[in-house]
């Protein structure tokens, strides 16, 4: 029907010319792999994120219980981190985490944003190596591979997803997010999977926004603390 | 109450014995690592599998996905299958599956059952290796890694559990299961997790008298194919 519509009237010439230099302020965001010395910081945000959740009773994760169990194995082959970095500053690449890591590239973005962002953390969540570049840690992903019979192929499950409350609403969750995507695509992987609250009802409208399917049928089932031990023991 | 209660009333004297021995048959259950050489076996269970839950739309899996996506890391690390066999002689350690894999010592059972089991796929599921030893698979577990960052440390996840048809309500599931939660202790491991369809009632109520939690509020999302493709695509 559109290619059959009366052409458009012609168009007045404009009386006043758009902005040509946005008066918005920046923010440069940037996605990379963790490592060691982002121990302290992912453990703070993990502490965030069982506020949010209402779940603090169930955390008794410590810094060296994270230390002993991340960066065994290569990136994507076990438990991976991305952290996400935000700065007023545009990333330098060769200063900041120089090395950079061949399974990944940093993924970069900027954003406009109205006001800037009043970040009452920022000190807490300075980046290691930020010297001098006012960068700050807002949040991080934790995946690892998965795996669906049915498809006969890895896949990846998200584990946490999180983005500290001042920088929420601003498309950067979905950066992380569609970075796990990206690379699962990249791998040649069937699926990007993870779990939501029943009643975080923004979070699955967001989900299903961007294409995810809510299965609403299968539950979860979990086996730990004593009930693991006395069923592992009865095996043997 | 109980040590309260007045003593019971001295036992006659039996007049017929009770049968010292059982006229039972007995079905030997082994839980051993999986090798290359189950890959046709583990693809026509997850077959199977699929027809018991009313999804066969969903399985695109060949033997030539499985065989080149399992076995590429050492057992626990990442995908990993426990094979269940069966068959009505004691297994012989030295000569089924010689090749005993050091980071697991297969697990027997010994059932005693009322009726030998006529198992109408005896011969699709004769095992490699069991010439004139009638061994049969009957199942499998496939389980993996996962991670929590609330407890700061690893888990299993358990995708696929099943055993045939003629095989079941005998223990030879929990037989399975155990064998994971039993590998999960071992290793330190905090949780062994697992999902299950909200309809299957009989299944949930197992795994809450075997002391699991179903968690009624998480929702499973899953992004795939397409909408996999377009959202990790946006990413770069």
């Amino acid at each position: 029907m559109a290619a059959a519509a009366p052409p458009p009237p012609p168009v007045p010439a404009p009386t006043t010319l758009p902005n040509p230099t946005p008066t918005g302020h920046p923010l440069f965001a940037r996605v990379r792999l963790a490592d060691p010395s982002d121990v302290p910081h992912i453990h703070k945000l993990i502490l965030q994120l069982a506020v949010f959740e209402h779940l603090t009773h169930l955390v008794s994760a410590t810094e060296d219980s994270l230390s002993s169990t991340f960066f065994t194995s290569p990136p994507f082959h076990s438990f991976t981190i991305f952290v996400l970095e935000v700065s007023p500053n545009p990333f330098l690449p060769t200063l900041l985490h120089p090395p950079s890591q061949p399974p990944f590239s940093p993924i970069t973005r900027t954003l406009t944003l109205d006001l800037p962002i009043d970040d009452p953390e920022k000190e807490t969540f300075r980046s290691v190596n930020s010297d001098g570049f006012d960068v700050v840690v807002a949040g991080f992903v934790l995946f690892f591979p998965n795996y669906s019979t049915f498809l006969g192929k890895p896949g990846f499950y998200v584990e946490d997803l999180f983005v500290r409350d001042c920088y929420r609403s601003k498309g950067l969750g979905k950066m992380l997010l569609s970075a796990v995507a990206a690379q699962a695509v990249k791998m040649g992987y069937g699926r990007v999977e993870w779990v939501v609250l029943d009643w975080n009802v923004k979070a699955i409208k967001f989900y299903e926004e961007m294409g995810a399917k809510v299965l609403e049928e299968w539950r979860i089932c979990r086996l730990t603390g004593e009930a693991l031990q006395a069923y592992g023991n009865a095996a043997n």
